[in-house]
């Protein structure tokens, strides 16, 4: 950095408010980490700006002077992505927090980056509407955007690159663009919405989101099925999805991971390998799939099945599966989470968790598997002791074994967390040449490397 | 060039067996338009490569002389993607037709770029699957991924974008890449499937496509209703839509066109806008659904609906709407085919087509207009005399207000067709900044540029 920090806090406090231009310590503290187990590291400089111009203009003044910026929404990452180990500028997007337009005949909504995805539902439900990405965390959806996260609906609904109809980015230079348009399709010019979606903060600052929407099905079933084994519950899944059975939700918990759940959610569920499963659709549609899916699931070894219609009991059950990480790491106090994140082809999906498994009992970690099967991702999710070496070791080859094997079965790393800088030692392995794209874009695009630098893409600057 | 043809020819020659390497009037003849009213221009030389090893090895040559190259599918395309208008070497991939791997279980299926989609479902009847993307033509699938093509069906199963997983694509260097993977979702890395679907063959050549395909549903319905006005028919759609009611296909054809239809398909179908709809899901669901449905379109002045469950009857319905291009061409002899195709937020639609439809009648054009309604993507099919100068100025001026009045809308110039040649002018308007990161890009991955040069994307050499 060419300037001191001084320095810089006053050339931003040109154009923004004092107030909103801070280098507190706890505030640098609050921006020096995520939601994982990735060693913190302060940024120079926190700035909160209301307005893309204000964006536009720290973007500006970053690139004239080669300074780091860090594009930050709520910090529930899971791979350090927004972790300032180079330092220089955080922007946090907590104060651009608003839903702009509903446009509730077009299933198509404009957000600030700031907005979280339960301040979303909550207005989009006013209409009948709701957004179907689901990641657990309550994330802002510039961050999910960021990320390309996913999470329970995505088997129906697609991942969060499926809802994104346009982006207005902020780019290394301060230049404002717009990546798509409000049509539901486009065969005009290169896919940016694509591009820019999962780009981590590496490639622009997403300053406005329009972001499809749904309505609310007419009927919604819920169902909680178990098994006598992790491969019997895979098994069931892949011929629910060849029947063609639309799922809208289909989560694996292991027996594991339910204990945890019991414990901190006080249900009393079987503690057995189970199936969290929700279908949408008229009420015809579904009686129909559900009689189909019980005689599958019962040529699978299915031992008890039971459903909820009811609302209130859909969210206790969807409650304690989210809350299934947060039952980890508070039942781990002074531990921190490691998750690992691969996605396979489902034909390989059922070999994998028992590979997984069982490399995890051998290398006596403790943690849980689960999944959005549907999809074939899952996650061991790994409550680690930062001051064990050894146990942070052996954690690293639990990941690496993991990794390995999706990779060598026309898998990736990362099915939804995102790469940050935890999964960059995979992407030569996973892309091999490709990976040279990414990066000659990276470089057309971010010449000197200011934006979340060394972030997925590692490289040197010009 | 730096070499002559024969020079390039004899290179060419050294690692491709001579009969698939010409220069035969007839073949460049063959290479040199697509079905659009675009002027056709020759390739230098066309080669026919078996693998991707040759490709590779012609896009090394390529570069180091800095000849153009263009992929080449079926010609289909309607924007002049493939006319060689800097001349070089035209690869076809016609050669390349073998469907390499069904995966059943995973719903996934690998194919050279030169399969067609009915080459395709035929293969995959035999497992009770099916490929969705349905342009009409029976385009090449290396060429519908090149242009994202999408047609009836992508309301509910999405675009030829949607369904591509993995490419293998030749860089211009002759570097081989993947694209993606077999993993249903990633967040790994940039996302490199969505930048080269669509790419018109501006940033490599597809040698090999993995591609998602889907069950044949339990039961399908298709209907056909008519009304008073094109008003009244969209209408009815956005209220279907609204509903929740999950339509597979949905598509609007005018009175004009059905007229066509009845001429060249020997139906007698009401000479009125037309709704031809097709329902994909379970018996009891889809029952359901259609008494709702048909609340709905009577509340839209609906005059008559007729359903059609039965497989005869249903390909019937469909043939007689893809069969409509064919029925304008095949009726206008000595004419050319121009189509618009612009793709617009649906609440914007209805005023778009009525808007178009008053322009083709004020500008005294000949054509009809049908629309894949429930994207908001609609045509303008004219046919022109392409000796008539005035005509063809008035078919511009057409195109140019529907594309201005989408444009305006938050739409898109081109839903599905791709820029080619003839919507290039409209991107500045339509993409503003963001057409510099497009150009940053093409300069990164094709510097000499090389690749289908001046198509989409139009700049200077380095």
């Amino acid at each position: 950095m060419n300037r001191t920090v001084e320095e810089l806090m006053e050339a931003l406090k040109e154009f923004i408010p004092e107030d909103r231009v801070t280098n507190n310590q706890t505030i640098l503290e609050q921006h020096s980490k995520d939601e994982s187990y990735h060693t913190p590291s302060l940024p120079d400089i926190v700035v909160f700006p209301t307005t893309t111009e204000e964006v536009s203009k720290v973007m500006k003044i970053a690139n004239q002077y080669k300074v780091p910026v860090v594009p930050f929404g709520r910090g529930s990452s899971l791979e350090g992505h927004v972790i300032p180990y180079d330092h220089g500028i955080t922007i946090d997007f907590s104060l651009m927090d608003k839903v702009l337009e509903v446009r509730e005949n077009d299933f198509l909504v404009k957000v600030q980056p700031g907005v979280t995805r339960s301040q979303l539902n909550k207005e989009l439900k006013k209409y009948g509407l709701f957004f179907s990405v689901d990641p657990g965390a309550d994330a802002t959806l510039g961050g999910m955007a960021a990320t390309n996260a996913s999470g329970t609906t995505s088997v129906k609904y697609g991942v969060m690159r499926d809802q994104v109809r346009d982006l207005e980015v902020v780019l290394a230079d301060g230049t404002v663009i717009h990546t798509g348009n409000l049509a539901a399709k486009s065969s005009s010019g290169y896919h940016l919405n694509g591009l820019f979606v999962g780009s981590e903060g590496t490639l622009g600052c997403i300053t406005e989101l329009t972001l499809r929407v749904y309505g609310i099905p007419e009927y919604i079933l819920a169902a909680r099925a178990s098994f006598p084994s992790i491969h019997d519950a895979v098994k069931a899944v892949v011929s629910i999805l060849q029947a063609g059975i639309p799922i809208a939700r289909v989560e694996l918990v292991d027996e594991h991971s339910i204990k945890q759940v019991n414990k901190y959610s006080e249900t009393n569920y079987k503690e057995r390998p189970t199936l969290f499963l929700e279908f949408h659709g008229n009420e015809a549609g579904l009686k129909q799939d559900v009689e189909f899916m019980k005689e599958i699931v019962a040529e699978h070894n299915c031992e008890s099945i039971e459903y909820e219609s009811d609302h209130a009991a859909r969210n206790r059950l969807w409650e304690a599966r989210h809350n299934l990480a947060y039952a980890y790491v508070h039942g781990y106090p002074g531990k921190k989470l490691m998750v690992t994140d691969v996605c396979l082809p489902i034909s390989e999906l059922a070999g994998a968790i028992e590979h997984a498994r069982s490399a995890l009992n051998s290398l006596g970690l403790t943690g849980g598997i689960l999944g959005h099967v549907g999809d074939g991702n899952f996650h061991a999710l790994l409550m680690i002791n930062m001051n064990d070496l050894d146990e942070i070791k052996r954690a690293d080859q639990l990941n690496e074994t993991i990794v390995m094997y999706a990779l060598e079965r026309g898998g990736t790393c990362t099915g939804e967390h995102g790469v940050g800088v935890g999964k960059q030692k995979y992407l030569e392995k996973e892309h091999g040449k490709a990976l040279h794209v990414m990066e000659k874009i990276k470089q057309a695009l971010d010449p000197h490397m200011i934006l979340n630098p060394n972030k997925m893409i590692k490289m040197k600057e010009k």
